[in-house]
């Protein structure tokens, strides 16, 4: 195993280009301020771009793909072959995520990570095979360490391919049936939380569904020690998608790309990531609050404040993807009003 | 004075287009309800429509512009003059709803009811003036009868202009210092609410700004008896700009175009409108939650959910622009997803 890239310094933030995104924020004609959250993220993008007049244009969106052998467990409403089907979905364009990608003419790359029904060869799909699904974490480990490796560096091969191709943001998505069951293993595991205050219902289980849920990663829990070690709790109870999310954070990060985290799964990545790499939490936008219902506190203990609260649920970068034309309308408003003295506008 | 017009009925809303709508939602490739607010969205504007696949391309932005007679009493952190600069700031492309427009490729029109700085005859500028101002409704009615019926007929034919376009979304906007504190007074008006519940910073003022802008409205609703009668208080404490807002909103839904209102300002109009008119409240969206303060009480008296939250508090429509690619995805998403049996994905 070696993970010691994870633990490479970040790309530097430039705080110059922040001042002068400040100072031209207050010369456009608009009271100070009005513009809210949206002033805000120019200012934070013209940071980690090192220009005063940030863009959001160039969007990379890579959704990882990997089955869970806890839902042998049944914890999940849909099939497990559903995930399998869904590369196929993403692929041939009519997924949620497919059809947002187009509209905003977003680069979309699929990352088959292992899958028990294995769509083979697709065009627009990565093959990264890592296995055909994780070990059920409630019996043994659910990655060995050259699997955890594996999953982090395919996360980290997709932030690349996205800077390599000129990203300005990179959105993480995933597919795995059960994963809001790993994703919540994960949270408990480094929060030390009970798995009731962080499962919820996934793709729509009802309460008796959720309770068992919730028993199933107790069971798991219990067989470890209350460490708060990430890259321990990934390899324990996460999943290849959840673990390439996280190494395509860390990546980001230090090549200086930012990421625009989406819903419950993405954000424990996100966890494990600013628990392995505090300094990558500074390249993070959040996208939206999810109605899964651990997401409010993973949102909380990352002090994440989303741009949209839409009662979404679906997972494949699908909320990232809806908040991206913020993005984008804020880089334009910044860069394009005019100022005061440009429009012969008096001031307060 | 001829205000009957307001009173015809609005457009019918198709319910068998709703149906189908909801039908064909839950045979897309994603768990039922996941999309939520996108969802709900699609399936209102099939309604709206009259087809079950909707669309939000077509959006059309009327700012209307005029200047009020009580700013004499102190009430804005900007001066008077502003109003008409930034007619001209519209015409020229530099404010920041002109930004939005261009980008969201959105049709856009600005209308001069009439400012104490007249800019005159500007490109993309329709000149339907009332008057130089509104009088100081301190001292006596803002308007008389013919110049209300002027500045809702002004609305109205905005909006028959966006709907000739082919404006599947009609967006109004409002520039005009000291507008806040004719808001907040004809809230007050039409709620019997406290001027201190309803009188926010506006553009930018300090505590004490607020407390003397409460003042100046308390002086002047107790001129009048404690009635509900929404045209006489537009009459009495209104703008030209916002009793065209509540024209426009009134007439587009009776030629069935979908309005997206914006903040403060314009959710007083669509108030006035919804008292007007109930009916009108059904082609109503609300795009977000300003800070303006005395936005949430209005939103809460119109049982609206607003789209975004973004502390945005700058008017022109702004708000209500920066929400329309959220409609778009909304209606991209129902329109162009997969259903189970296209895909070959397996169902719950």
């Amino acid at each position: 195993m070696n993970h010691k890239w994870l633990r490479d310094p970040c790309f530097a933030i430039d705080e110059e280009s922040c001042q002068r995104a400040r100072e031209h924020q207050a010369q456009l004609t608009k009271p100070p301020g009005s513009l809210g959250a949206l002033e805000t993220l120019a200012i934070r993008l013209a940071g980690l771009q090192h220009k005063p007049l940030p863009s959001a244009q160039q969007v990379w969106i890579s959704i990882f793909a990997g089955d869970h052998g806890v839902a042998a467990e049944g914890v999940s409403a849909f099939p497990q072959v559903v995930t399998g089907e869904m590369v196929r979905n993403f692929a041939s364009g009519g997924a949620a995520i497919s059809v947002l990608a187009r509209s905003l003419g977003a680069m979309l790359e699929v990352v088959n990570l292992g899958t028990v029904n294995d769509p083979g060869e697709l065009p627009g799909v990565r093959r990264a095979i890592i296995a055909l699904q994780t070990h059920n974490f409630c019996e043994r480990e659910a990655m060995d360490g050259a699997q955890l490796e594996a999953a982090l560096r395919a996360g980290a091969d997709s932030a690349a391919a996205a800077h390599a191709a000129g990203a300005q943001i990179f959105i993480g998505g995933e597919m795995g049936i059960a994963n809001t069951t790993s994703a919540a293993a994960l949270a408990c595991g480094l929060l030390g939380e009970s798995p009731v205050a962080l499962a919820g219902a996934g793709t729509g289980l009802d309460a008796a569904g959720i309770q068992h849920k919730a028993a199933v990663i107790e069971r798991a829990l219990a067989r470890y020690p209350n460490d708060d070690d990430a890259l321990a709790w990934l390899g324990r109870v996460g999943g290849f998608e959840i673990a390439a999310l996280t190494g395509a954070y860390i990546a980001a990060a230090q090549m200086g790309m930012a990421v625009l985290v989406d819903g419950f799964i993405t954000t424990a990545a996100a966890l494990a990531a600013v628990r392995i790499n505090p300094a990558s939490r500074a390249w993070m936008f959040f996208a939206h609050r999810s109605r899964e219902r651990g997401h409010a506190r993973l949102l909380s203990v990352l002090d994440a404040d989303p741009l949209l609260d839409l009662g979404l649920r679906l997972g494949e970068g699908s909320g990232a993807a809806t908040a991206i034309p913020l993005l984008r309308l804020a880089c334009e408003l910044h860069g394009r009003m005019a100022t005061f003295a440009q429009a012969g506008v008096s001031e307060a």
